[in-house]
């Protein structure tokens, strides 16, 4: 069976895959378990911090009317250490000894640090001069009561968790994370065979359901089909039904046993053929409106097509875009072989320029871990070492 | 009670412990589950890639004495599919259909692509044209059998947990991620108080144990201590007899409450105060040899200590070293306050300069989960606008 394709651009297939409807479902997380999810809504202050005056150092806690005529002797009349409260109010010469993050005392107008100070017997303490600043911090002087403290869209971290956990939040907002189910394809995949009887191990399926991991997706399940269109088309069918992202790999080339091709020609596809090498027969499709990323099973088309066409839509699900970025950078080597389509590599860019496999390794296997970039090679032109070329930044490499 | 204390520097202070002794455990995980740990050996392959003469594209498989004379007929004897093998000896003017990935037969000397030929009827084939190439990866040109494919000290992510499947690994050897206990003192912290009663909620628990969480230790538990020296003494010999490394936060500075500093006395005390701000009381001591990180309550400190003291010691642990990368940033606000010591800031370093918050905001609790990098202010001059920074840049970030 031979299908009809028609090549469109990278950026095409992108702009298609984009137009897809995407609604983004909000669930309640427990913060302690909000790591890693995207908040959906504002977090506000509750209340101010701090929430009351607070003492930025140890030290004795004084009336403003006794701030001067240094060194003094004071009467301690109380200790108050952080988490404790002093009421009552002080007289002239008296002085309340204050912990580093303990409330203040309304009246007292500055904290005079222990640096500055000689305790003396009984109750008794020295204050032998004044300081500049008042070291109190006053109510609300770091975060105002109601201010937008972490904006809707955040991907949760632990200094933001901890930001929920500052104001007594115990429960937040959150994008669900997508349900992405992996379907690997190919009677040539099998878990127990001699590798040199034509079978390989399905390497894919654990690349793409770790990058979907990666990626905050919540990968329900990773499949293993043989070539069957029957059971594909099945296996597609309900899973696209239970997952809000299907990826599959193989099965779409130009071939007899390629039905990921034939079963995108039954729903409605999206693209079938795309302008750039590795991956040209990548294949995207809507079965009952669910989006299905067809892959080729090439490990770097893979690779290459989970960021550019799987991971936007992932980020999407959780009201975010792409963490791909684009940039430039200067080709370590050359690149003579001619292509009929924009080539579009993994590499490595660092402090020596841009170049397939940072350590020199050939595999192209092995160059996927090491990968922090993608770059491009245009297709109607040679490439030479020294040559800046258009780079996009994998994140969190 | 007051302790002796001399001020070393952040690289003294780095230099100590980085002298600790530090043990990685190596033990055994399914390559299923070892996603984020750090492979101890080497990654040989066990068998080449490809294991057999694979075709690279979809087309017809010819000897090497048919590949002239065209465009000409041939009689397709066979279909190898991807996980098909076909090993009877071809004759002249017979021809094998290859898909895609699949085993090419001993004497196909060369694949011709689908495109270059017309099917006629029957099992008769016109093959129209030759091609340069052969289309076929011969055994072992990607990797060859005991290649090194990752090297021992790899963290393993998606593409790297990929190889092991591609191999039919199915346990690797890691580093045992560290047990890493998370201690918040203070009997301000309190889960259930008035804030606006001198009680704050605790959040540099959270944030310790998220940071060890996104930086691979195995963390075993977040406790919460009042102010009670016998009660934090016990709690840390258990502790640190359970686990690798402990990380306290609180009770470190000048003051009566400041327990971690009295126990660190009590120990093999390694440093009790940094010519640095903010974390200057910052606490560092073994406990019957095991490393105690006692940080400052203050969460920016908590922050920048866990990066420069507490995460080395994680990666090492884990057979690496720290992912934080030393650079320079432009600053884009002067700072001018008079500082005794160097001023260590979590910033933000974009298109636009390094700064202390990225979008604005001015408080110390939300520039934390915004921070890319840390950067230096020296302590002996005012720095404007425009000058020139050193920063470290936070992993992924």
């Amino acid at each position: 069976m031979y299908l009809k394709r028609t090549a469109i651009s990278l950026e095409e297939a992108k702009e298609k895959l984009a137009g897809i409807t995407v609604t983004p479902k909000v669930v309640r997380v427990k913060s302690v378990e909000a790591h890693g999810f995207v908040l959906a809504e504002d977090l506000r202050a509750p209340f101010p911090i701090p929430a009351f005056r607070r003492s930025g150092y140890d030290g004795y806690g004084i009336l403003a009317h006794d701030d001067e005529d240094f060194p003094r002797e004071f009467t301690m009349v109380d200790e108050v250490g952080a988490g404790s409260t002093h009421e009552s109010a002080l007289k002239s010469g008296e002085c309340v000894r204050i912990m580093t993050g303990a409330k203040v005392p309304d009246d007292v107008a500055k904290v005079i640090m222990l640096e500055d100070t000689e305790a003396l017997s009984g109750n008794r303490v020295r204050i032998l001069r004044t300081s500049a600043k008042s070291n109190i911090t006053e109510i609300g002087e770091e975060v105002a009561r109601d201010e937008r403290v972490i904006p809707a869209g955040t991907r949760l971290n632990a200094g933001a968790v901890s930001v929920l956990a500052a104001f007594g939040v115990s429960e937040v907002s959150v994008y669900k994370k997508p349900r992405v189910a992996v379907v690997a394809t190919g009677s040539e995949l099998a878990e127990n065979a001699r590798p040199e009887d034509g079978k390989i191990y399905n390497s894919n399926g654990p690349l793409l359901s770790g990058l979907a991991q990666e990626n905050d997706a919540d990968v329900t399940g990773v499949y293993e089909l043989t070539d069957d269109l029957e059971a594909t088309r099945e296996l597609l069918a309900r899973l696209t039904a239970e997952n809000d992202l299907v990826i599959t790999t193989g099965g779409v080339s130009v071939g007899d046993f390629d039905f990921l091709a034939v079963i995108a020609q039954e729903n409605d596809c999206l693209f079938n053929k795309l302008a750039m090498r590795p991956g040209s027969p990548t294949t995207a499709f809507l079965m009952k409106g669910k989006p299905v990323i067809a892959l080729s099973g090439n490990p770097s088309a893979c690779f290459t097509g989970f960021w550019f066409f799987a991971e936007p839509l992932i980020r999407r699900f959780q009201g975010q875009t792409t963490r791909i970025r684009p940039g430039r950078g200067i080709l370590r080597d050359g690149y003579t072989k001619k292509n009929e389509f924009d080539r579009y590599l993994n590499g490595v860019n660092g402090a020596d320029g841009v170049s397939l496999n940072g350590h020199g390794q050939s595999s192209e296997l092995s160059s996927l871990y090491q990968a922090n970039c993608f770059y491009r090679i245009p297709h109607d032109t040679a490439v030479t070492a020294g040559e800046e070329v258009a780079i996009w930044w994998i994140p969190e490499r």
